[in-house]
């Protein structure tokens, strides 16, 4: 048997670091740069007023004040977009817009509230140092300044910087691909009602929905043929669009020999024990030309999706390229005794608050010590308690990692 | 001049709520739900083993201990999966997977460790309470029970439950449909090089991307059109797929009397100041037969996205029906002395972290008191300084809002 860290770190050492790929700006949001962008233009790209006023030499208004206006003749009117460079001289003011090019001549824009807003002859009192409400070209990013660095995550904030540099495609880390199937006997899609001894699969669903939300591309392949020679073309096929294939399924028993014998025929993949409960059998591989690696995790779906939490939800992370592998985790008060098998480390669904007097507070979900469908869905965290721990008492301190999905 | 409250409640209260729709399970991710979802079925739908092992009848196996087994005869064995049902008498054993069906007349799933782990005959050496290592039929859910609330977040737990009980397609509030356009005569899209004078369309980008961020489903439909006829009607078309329209421009200065005819041709929109740096020009209004909101932000990117932040993500969330429209705050200690004009609310981009003692530290974007795109691009937070404050000593504490977009 071996160690939730054993078998995570095999895990985490195998998963590919996909090619980075260029994309449009707007697909690349969320993602991280895998470039190092920097500017080739000046942002911005010319000398503009920094709001609506008079643009005016900073010569011609030295000493002025409200009781000592200076008077400017104005000679014209700019405002945003393309236009014939314009310019004055000493004792004239042009009349400008926020964004408008400054007109050759002037250093400073006075803001309209400090002059009379006159229209042919304009009264300013207001003694402006040179480039005061000026943007002077290059003032955000001269050429060859770095703007967006290898590792930065995309958001709106460097989409807008990208765009404004002409960019609209970059270079980032992609989202791993990774398909989803599900193996077992027992397995009928949601659209059938099972008879008895059957089970709808809701881990292709649910595995699917954990690997988007954590950033993958995913692919729900379904339930896998019962047939092998089939299941072996699936797999195939499957293998060479996925980074990752994601297999959930009960592998522990006979019956499934089918499987492990069409994955054997493709690479190889260790099934083993690991200290976790709940599902302690998981199993990792590589399969066909390419390698590609293989996490199978327990059919049961309350410990396929720990297990996703446990090893796949890093994989992931690692392959986007992320630092922080894992959620936050918090210490909280344990409202109730909460039981653990010795040499296991047990993941429980709970339920954490804060604790009015601050911290957190947590109890399980439900009233016996397995979780299950319909009380996972009303959990917000898991409860780790650790290998070496059989009991937490009510008011000791235990381990939870928040699991919120939206507030 | 209205307060950010005032223009935040105008947006706010006009705001609709989109009719829920119905989507498959896996589209309906991070949405909420929006019917009060129960079950049909019993789940388990059978009573099943939860673990491998015997199924036995609890009544042969009271006081079995190590030293003193009892033996059973072997008579069949279950495997996940359809099957006939089998069941057993007294002194009788059946061998079960976990998942299998539970044989009648069994009412007890002794654990393959517990015993000698016999084919023809078998040695039980523990005492199990009935019931033990056995889901009944109902156990998670019977039918009738609710399942998912009104309100819930939908994410990887709720999609398995949902389709465990069946159900491919859940009633939802869906994602609002956001069309974001730019105004101005200075811009190109980013596929062109400017000439002086003209700037790269970014905020058609990046206002997608945040309105995406923020939940919504975004449509960029770039740069409006000049002339005044087919900007009416590529307004009136977008009005059919829109639940918001969002649109940047630069409106206060003459030049974009065209675009305030056409919005005034199709409905009523209110141009205001509000107090608040940077982008104190906002506006509101309805177009169209059906009052589609339209909420105009300022021109200038930096002010775009701070616009973006404080009316708009708080109207997509609403959208959405989610409960906390507003990003959490935190305060933090001012690194440096900030400056704020009297009667407006502040927003300048910084820089949070943690600081070595506990709390936060923030300090600002940029060297000067106006922050740009790669400053923007630099920062996680928004320092927000209230209007009646001119001046944060460095020391003194601020309101911060994190705005990480990965990690």
């Amino acid at each position: 048997m071996r160690s939730v860290e054993q078998h995570l770190e095999q895990v985490l050492s195998a998963v590919p670091t996909p090619d980075s790929i260029e994309l449009a700006v707007l697909d690349a949001q969320g993602l991280l740069c895998a470039e190092q962008v920097t500017s080739s233009r000046a942002l911005p790209g010319f000398d503009q007023a920094a709001l609506d006023g008079y643009a005016v030499r900073s010569a011609d208004i030295a000493g002025s004040s409200p009781e000592r206006p200076v008077e400017l003749s104005v000679v014209g009117e700019s405002l945003p977009g393309p236009a014939e460079p314009a310019s004055i001289g000493p004792g004239l003011a042009h009349r400008v817009a926020a964004g408008a090019m400054l007109p050759t001549g002037a250093d400073v824009v006075v803001p309209a509230v400090w002059t009379d807003q006159g229209a042919a002859r304009v009264g300013v009192h207001a003694d402006l140092a040179p480039g005061s409400y000026v943007r002077r070209a290059g003032d955000d990013l001269a050429p060859g300044d770095q703007a967006v660095g290898v590792g930065t995550p995309i958001g709106p904030a460097q989409i807008s910087l990208l765009a404004a540099m002409g960019r609209d495609r970059v270079l980032v880390r992609p989202r791993p691909r990774v398909v989803v199937l599900c193996a077992g006997p027992e397995l009928v899609d949601v659209g059938t009602v099972p008879s008895p001894g059957q089970v709808v699969d809701v881990n292709s669903y649910a595995l699917a929905a954990a690997a988007r939300d954590a950033g993958a591309e995913a692919y729900r392949a379904g339930i896998v043929p019962g047939d092998r020679r089939r299941l072996v073309e699936l797999l195939e096929s499957q293998l060479l669009r996925s980074d990752v294939l994601l297999l959930a399924g009960t592998f522990a028993s006979g019956g499934f020999d089918l499987v492990q014998e069409a994955l054997a025929e493709l690479g190889t993949v260790q099934f083993t024990q690991v200290a976790m409960h709940p599902g302690s059998v998981q199993a990792f591989g590589r399969l066909g030309r390419d390698q590609v690696p293989i996490i199978c995790v327990p059919g049961e779906p309350v410990a396929a999706l720990v297990a996703f939490e446990v090893f796949v939800r890093p994989a992931i992370r690692m392959m986007l390229g992320k630092r922080q592998l894992f959620r936050r985790t918090v210490q909280a008060v344990a409202a109730e005794t909460l039981l653990s098998p010795l040499g296991y480390r047990q993941y429980l669904h709970g339920s954490v608050m804060r604790h009015p007097d601050g911290g957190y507070v947590v109890e399980p979900v439900g009233t016996e010590h397995e979780a299950m469908l319909a009380r996972m869905a009303r959990s917000n965290c898991l409860i780790v308690i650790d290998e070496d721990v059989t009991e937490v008492s009510a008011g000791g301190l235990v381990t939870v990692v928040p699991m919120l999905i939206g507030s």
